[in-house]
């Protein structure tokens, strides 16, 4: 820990702040000026039911309080799967995450470490922490979207992220894509963005256009890296597919910037260019200047999103 | 003028609102409670230049001022056009408006009227109307797309419509469809929703199915009604196509409800069948329940939203 956030978080309140996600769940602890003084990982417990992902999390969160010279005040999660925005609770998960619907994670947190309890969905709260201490910061209104083993996304505007009245706001995935085709996807919808634009969806399209199925994205990078040029060509769909899905939701949205996070877009500058051209072919005149950055704060974001919502509660 | 609306708009203060759309013009004297006392309506005199049709409104202003029984204290206005959400100037509009891009409509309609003038693009005054005194009243985020020559949108969360960060928010008809292929569309971009779904889109899309082109929309449905099949088809994709992208934008905002106006849902039930199928296609489980609604104020409601905004601005 560097000493000037030393010295601070000495003479000052924290929060703590935790990212529950599918394979590692991450904790923090967290100025008010945004600074990350401490933080702990351990894998998260998904297959072992939603107790033992509570109690690996609280664990994590005691240790660092034992640690912080510091009193923590609260604590700010964000969690996979949908979190109803009023209850804290979470309303549906994927699998990987086992008998996660239902948890009521406000309240078990709460109860566990008798600190008054945030909770926010993890892209969300990646959205938001790029908003207050990101690449983003400063700006009104920013379009996140989270490219990676699924598409997400987030809508940020004024000090708030839109939850939506179903607490589903931002699946942003789930769209029609013209470069979707008939694609099934994971939603058990058809031709949605996702199917085609996410890692997954990448990887099987490099698999149908070559005949020869690859793990993962990963491996279709390496072959465009060596000049396979199909691998290239589903790079570049790749990004045209999500920019082109981007600039439509400019046109709706007109936010001050659009950040891009995920794993996916890792891929490197291929992928980019192509995202960035399809965004400028879709967009409306006058809204061509609106920046479309990388993600920068990288893990450090659902943190810091997090704990900026943990800061509100005491306000 | 009922005589209940008469009384109540006699023993109180009331504002004026105006509608400027690209062929008429329609000033009307409202209440607080959103009820219209009284309208006129003249021809936009579109060709003529701004000063022209700035004149004409106000002159529209003028007359139902000199018979208002109660004093006129705002002035609210949804126009057509891109209007600059903090200036009230025209920053852009279609050719229908000869030299409306540029306009300093508040400003002027200020100086002629001597009364404080909020302005809105006559789309989003529209959604602001359902969403306070229409079919969406009490929800809290609304979806609305209207459908017509283009296709246009709003999102009303809370007290206000997003405007955006450069006030071009809302271009819902600028999202690219997987029904409109790489069909030029009016923003100069390539297969957007509104290069297929629009009025001229469909009608366009009749005569290329048929090889026998047609005037407008309205052709296709009297075709339609007479069984003819293309007809039938055209008009299905049309509410598909926009169905489609609704379901798009209602998994990534989660609005309360979803309102749909403008000439083309006055097709009929083959369009709004295809339409809500679409709709339910895509939407994620737990989202299919958002309503979808058809505008019930009809020219009304860009009245009541300009309205109340008038009503707003004097609190």
């Amino acid at each position: 820990m560097p000493e000037a956030a030393k010295s601070r978080a000495a003479s000052a309140e924290v929060v703590a702040a935790l990212d529950i996600g599918g394979t590692k769940t991450t904790a923090a602890i967290v100025t008010r000026q945004g600074e990350v003084v401490e933080r702990v990982t351990a894998a998260t417990p998904g297959k072992a039911g939603a107790s033992a992902v509570i109690h690996t999390a609280a664990d994590l969160v005691n240790r660092l309080r034992a640690s912080s010279a510091a009193p923590v005040r609260a604590l700010g999660v964000g969690s996979a799967g949908v979190i109803d925005r009023r209850s804290g609770q979470v309303l549906s998960a994927t699998d990987v995450l086992t008998g996660w619907a239902g948890t009521d994670l406000r309240g078990r947190l709460q109860q566990l470490l008798g600190l008054p309890v945030t909770v926010i969905n993890d892209v969300h709260a990646h959205a938001l922490g790029e908003a207050r201490h990101g690449v983003a910061a400063g700006c009104e209104t920013l379009l996140f979207i989270a490219v990676g083993t699924g598409i997400g996304g987030s809508f940020v505007i004024g000090d708030a992220v839109l939850a939506g009245a179903h607490s589903v706001a931002g699946h942003a995935g789930h769209q029609p894509s013209p470069y979707a085709g008939s694609l099934p996807c994971t939603c058990g919808g058809r031709g949605h963005l996702e199917a085609i634009a996410s890692g997954p969806g990448l990887a099987d399209e490099y698999g149908r256009r070559s005949g020869q199925p690859v793990d993962d994205l990963r491996s279709v990078a390496v072959l465009a890296r060596r000049g396979d040029q199909t691998a290239q060509e589903v790079i570049l769909l790749g990004g045209a597919a999500v920019g082109s899905a981007v600039g439509g939701l400019v046109n709706m949205l007109d936010p001050d910037a659009v950040v891009i996070g995920g794993g996916v877009p890792g891929v490197g500058e291929l992928w980019w260019r192509a995202l960035r051209d399809a965004v400028q072919r879709e967009v409306l005149p006058g809204l061509d200047d609106v920046p479309v950055l990388a993600s920068a704060l990288g893990a450090e974001a659902p943190l810091l999103g997090a704990a900026s919502l943990a800061w509100e509660s005491l306000s």
